[in-house]
């Protein structure tokens, strides 16, 4: 029974490839997290078992998809960095994003007893949405990073003061609210400190920068490593591809490489600079053991 | 601190709003599911726990997502059709085909123990990828509908006699392969019969025809509802909406039916002229409890 | 010499294939024309001269691209729609809407000293922009072209009475303006019947209606044709082509009709009624010179 | 008369909006041109008459759109180039393409008596096709411009040395062809010398080249100019935009320039870099008068 009196519904499918040569950032988003955490009593301002498991499924998305330079997570968002010279799938955009929130939420249920061993998960089942988004040069790149990590300490440090007047200073909700609006940064620091003796800047790093996770390698003194122009890079796109022999290498170094989760600052300049491997997808040193 | 320094990177967003008055269908794929398969040993051709599974995935989310009007499964696909009414998420692309894609594996992987009690699920975890495809008549619509289950009885007819030649036969899949090359429908029906005593008529309807998710009413006779014309429908779309309290009325009925899985033929007119409600998403009766 | 080493940047190109079995919409419009019709003193509210050069480029289109079914025109604007059937350009936009685009501005340029013989065209150079949409459904399509025909009524009649202020009632632009803000339709027909004599129904229905082009056939009696339902002209679209017999048989019928332009009503349902190979795309009956 | 209950076919548009910070290159081709140059006898293997008329259409377009940094045209064909910090019309592709298109048509058929004075246009009349394509960065930009260049070149020998088979060699066109069939540059340059006595390197630039279009301004000594980086031009998207008196003392400098055409190598470094201008936006010093 042949099938070509139906098969050209397939016509209806429209091509969907992101352009050559950008940075392609996937960012995902728990739906409906802020109900979700509500049923789970997630702990506030932050609960350490749920960063956690975002964590531990943001690492398995990385290591299914070696394509993936930098991850960067807060709260219930992960974004996941494609480096621009990246080919996976031909770059067609909705793969690209559907197997990433795919496979990053079946990590998150799958992982959840290990990080909630007393709270079975029942439905409604958490999930994630997602989108592609492309930065064609490394400027804008690392300013998305940055708007990402801006916007973790804006929120962490307004809700660790949000819930400190709660939880330590006897506020409802409405008054917490109230109490903060138009409030600048040091004003929130003088609050948690003069009211409950918080120092902001004692606060766990992951709560204040947020979860980068990356493959580790040596790391190299900044200046030494050969300047990441976008310029440079490009050679690969233009046709003068590696040879298989250095890109079997690569990819050999590129599975040994650990994938680590770090909780600094990827604003600054040295965080980039220190590590060159994340821009120019040249995998660095092994690091050896201690 | 204010983020709007590195705010600007919004603006690299793209729109992907899909097409007012379409269909829109969202398939899904197992990712690497040949390979899936053989780790968890599934029975071939057809392993009735996975098929239950990704039934009850697809129920789920029907059940989450109430603006689905009908979900089709063959093997580890599925596709999901939202009426062309659908103004969920504002029909943004990207945002529609992520939530049932992780909505989906949510279940799959939380639901794997039930159908699987003994082999326990271990990384890499199953993922699905997906795409979101308009169609703008109902005409359309069904042909891609009927493609599918065609899709599904080729598939099925070949598996089957394929691994009848091996099971039974004592074929290597490579023999088997080669004395299926060229085979017709009736050829095939042939082998199963002469040689294995096996009538395909007599094979059980989930392998056969696949699973017709949908709101079950009571059905009418054919030719008694009003035809349901692409023109009719549109009627939502240039303004003349539902009122409030019939809106409200359909959302409760809607709630209120039960959600079916059923093995039936979706290719001839019959299955959609006794529910009119699938096309034009008008919630019908609920039937009494026998 | 060999190409090939830039060659690679032919893949940045991106598809923009329009979905099949929708209705295309190319509209163009004049820009700068506010300015472009005060530099060769167009007459107000309306220039006689102006609307034959945009209708006369506007036949010179659908001359050279019989795929279009019908075109619309008002003030400085033309939309041309092209048949849900049509494979032009494999339906590219950017090719579809640069080549109207392109073909128009050509003859209204060139047929310029034919209208204004005593204004030489100087530069800048009246030109025009386009896009492209697509409409799912006849129902759709008919009600983009009763939006852009009701528009034009609305901004003559508002037209017609501003000038009439100026030109016959002494009034400056700001007083006009002033004096007709929030008028309803009924309010300028008086204003412009009480105190300058003009009855509006009497105004050239050019001005009134807008100019709809078209491939002229013998009329039918509404009723008589077969009805257009979406779902018949389908058919073309899922491989029941016509036969390439029947296919050159239209073609040198189309080719025979004489383009027509008229100011009519296309908002009831008797003009399409009355035409059916508008929506049918299948040509009709060459009329008996008389 | 409210046009409301119509106004809901707007929502059929779908943006289309070009990626920030990209390089946006809209190419134009002449329709049919191999049929339009027999119409008008157009001489071979180049036409003086016609390449000047492309020239004078292209500066033109530049002059008109102040936001084009450069454009190449060979042939029937022109690039038009857009500074990657372009913000014009909001970076709507359809609306660039199609004011680029019709700009140039129309400067092509009001031009055409000046070049081909004995000659009158008539229908079909010339019309021209276009598209956008976006490059991120500059080298892949300098790739493009490369790539047209090349293929000009490719072109232009070949055609060259056919057309010498035919006028000088007798040839009719099909031996002529087989004559070339797998000949390499240095065989055509052969047969052109030893045959014709033809020396390629002596044929006119502008056959040779084909036509860069640009604002003209001092030249620098490579090497003084600041390097223009891809990190650097960023600045203007990511807010550090121009202060607005910067922006006007830019504006009328780029008004002063005089717009030069000149058939030259664009392919290496130093045509770049000795005018910096072009990749940078910043407008160069105005050359004194001599």
């Amino acid at each position: 029974m042949a099938n070509s009196k139906y098969e050209y519904v397939k016509n209806f499918e429209q091509p969907d490839l992101l352009i050559p040569n950008t940075w392609i950032v996937v960012r995902i988003d728990g739906r409906g997290f802020h109900k979700f955490s509500n049923k789970y009593a997630f702990e506030k301002p932050n609960d350490r078992r749920a960063l956690d498991l975002m964590n531990a499924a943001a690492m398995a998305v990385m290591n299914e998809l070696p394509d993936i330079v930098i991850a960067y997570g807060i709260s219930d968002e992960y974004s996941f960095v494609f480096h621009k010279t990246c080919a996976l799938f031909e770059r067609r955009s909705s793969k690209l994003v559907t197997t990433i929130v795919s496979t990053f939420t079946a990590y998150y249920v799958h992982l959840w007893s290990t990080h909630f061993p007393d709270l079975p998960l029942t439905a409604p089942l958490p999930s994630f949405d997602g989108r592609a988004v492309q930065y064609p040069s490394v400027h804008n790149l690392r300013d998305y990073m940055s708007w990402r990590q801006v916007d973790s300490h804006i929120n962490n440090l307004y809700n660790t003061t949000f819930w400190a007047l709660i939880q330590l200073g006897g506020f409802d909700a409405k008054s917490a609210e109230k109490e903060l609006a138009g409030s600048l940064s040091a004003g929130k620091n003088e609050i948690l400190f003069s009211r409950f003796k918080i120092n902001y800047n004692n606060e766990p790093e992951i709560y204040k920068k947020g979860s980068v996770v990356f493959r580790d390698y040596e790391m190299v003194e900044p200046g030494t490593a050969l300047e990441i122009l976008d310029e440079d890079s490009a050679k690969t796109v233009e046709g003068i591809a590696l040879s298989k022999t250095q890109e079997e290498k690569d990819k050999k170094r590129r599975a040994k490489a650990r994938i680590t989760i770090q909780h600094v600052d990827i604003i600054k300049d040295e965080f980039w600079e220190r590590r060159p491997w994340l821009l120019s997808n040249k995998p660095g040193k092994i690091p050896k053991e201690p």
